[in-house]
């Protein structure tokens, strides 16, 4: 069912690619798992991390620089791909739209419905494997991701509280249903029915949360350089959010920082202990 | 002469791609440096690395997880692309010969001769553009690099004691001249006279220095499950020419790492600091 396609001595674990038959997608996908060195049998804290668009697994696997501190806090890192895969899978000439862009939700409209599923497939399908196959405590797990992964995990976090137990994002779309990115995803993906937008946009899942006081904080790091911010990405609503639930929220701004992984790889170390911490 | 491609915050510094049109190679050559932050005025010490077959300055610009401890330890580091490029250079369809393998020699062979001047162009091109353009202190440098940059490190270090201090390598081809990788190379680029090529053979040039007993301490790592090992890196030659010669030589030989970049970041702070303490 899964296919180990490589493994890598890191930082005294090892990192390694797998593929594997999706059901929930329709289309092999591709993952990365790093194992830290650990005692035999012992079950550990697992982290998953949802790369922006155009991204592939292989974006925070080779970039992100995480694997050091990975291995010092005992973590084990996931890595998938972003969209389904695949020459029967269909796609537009867009790099925010189709293929490398599947924004973490379960599409409803055709033909996007048969393979954009990656709500589904994080949620479900990847975390059972990840669960049954690798030496990982299902019930310590975390989430965190990148511009359109850090949509993808706030969104994820908030609607499965029985599954990730700690969050964190790089530049994340925090409101998906107020710009431009989400307006063409969700437009397409889940058709023009707006009220149907807001069961995927971390603003709105925040605000109507209650009272969070009691939940863990939540961090993030925005670049004040980063071209997206705002136009796409606009923290400031999530802020905004969260004080209204009383929701702890570390949102970090740093001068002279943009969109990229040397932005992402600069805080990484931050991120993991974040989710070592809780974890 | 020079242009900015694009400049990104990270770990406190800038890390910024640059292009250049190189006299030595007759065309366009990008390379990377990273400037961590530093007193006004302050001319800081700066370290080449030399990627290896097929990469370009991106491979460890982006994958090796350098810069964190570049900053630390207040070292500028510079990643310059490993062949000439362009339509007009001459080339084989070969991945351990002409683009991505410029073997860091200048070839004397036609229609190699033209473009194909990566020694000239590392020790001199490029280290008087670093010089002059950046807050450098051109005498403290350093040199390292992995694979066919390990030699590319080793050789310009040995030849060059002018200009560089320090020295250190990943993996490195350490004897060309009794190697497949060296065997090609050498023979297309300075021809079949196998007296030549012992010029640009590290183990040679080592075994030639006379006393190196004064001389500063040179690091290497390598994987013990890299599949080049036997076939091409021989490390053990480098090993024997040093004793030889009573070079100090910190060899590590690690069980379950390959020659890839997971190795190399795992160890990459080692090397970084190697630097900076000789430095």
């Amino acid at each position: 069912m899964m296919e180990k396609l490589s493994e890598h001595g890191c930082f005294g674990g090892t990192l390694a690619y797998y593929k594997h038959a999706s059901n929930e997608l329709g289309c092999d996908m591709r993952f990365t798992v790093f194992i830290p060195s650990h005692g035999e049998g012992k079950k550990l804290p697992v982290v998953t991390y949802l790369a922006g668009l155009t991204c592939t697994e292989d974006n925070f696997t080779t970039k992100a620089g995480a694997y050091r501190i990975a291995a010092e806090c005992g973590l084990v890192l996931v890595a998938p791909d972003t969209s389904p895969r695949g020459d029967h899978v269909p796609d537009e000439e867009a790099w925010d739209f189709g293929k490398g862009a599947g924004f973490y939700i379960d599409a409803t409209q055709s033909p996007w419905d048969k393979n954009y599923k990656m709500y589904s497939y994080i949620t479900q399908e990847l975390n059972n494997l990840i669960v049954e196959n690798f030496p990982v405590d299902g019930k310590r797990q975390g989430i965190f991701g990148h511009s359109m992964g850090g949509h993808g995990a706030l969104t994820i976090y908030l609607k499965n509280p029985d599954i990730y137990k700690s969050v964190s994002a790089f530049s994340p779309i925090v409101a998906p249903t107020e710009c431009p990115w989400g307006h063409k995803a969700l437009g397409k993906y889940l058709g023009n029915d707006q009220k149907l937008w807001a069961a995927h946009d971390a603003t709105v899942l925040m605000k109507e949360l209650g009272d969070a006081s009691a939940r863990p904080m939540i961090l993030i790091d925005q670049g004040l350089s980063d071209p997206f911010l705002e136009e796409q990405l606009k923290p400031h609503l999530f802020e905004e959010a969260c004080a209204s639930v009383n929701q702890k929220l570390t949102l970090r701004r740093h001068k002279g920082y943009d969109h990229g992984y040397f932005f992402i790889q600069t805080f990484m170390e931050d991120h993991i202990r974040h989710h070592g911490k809780i974890l």
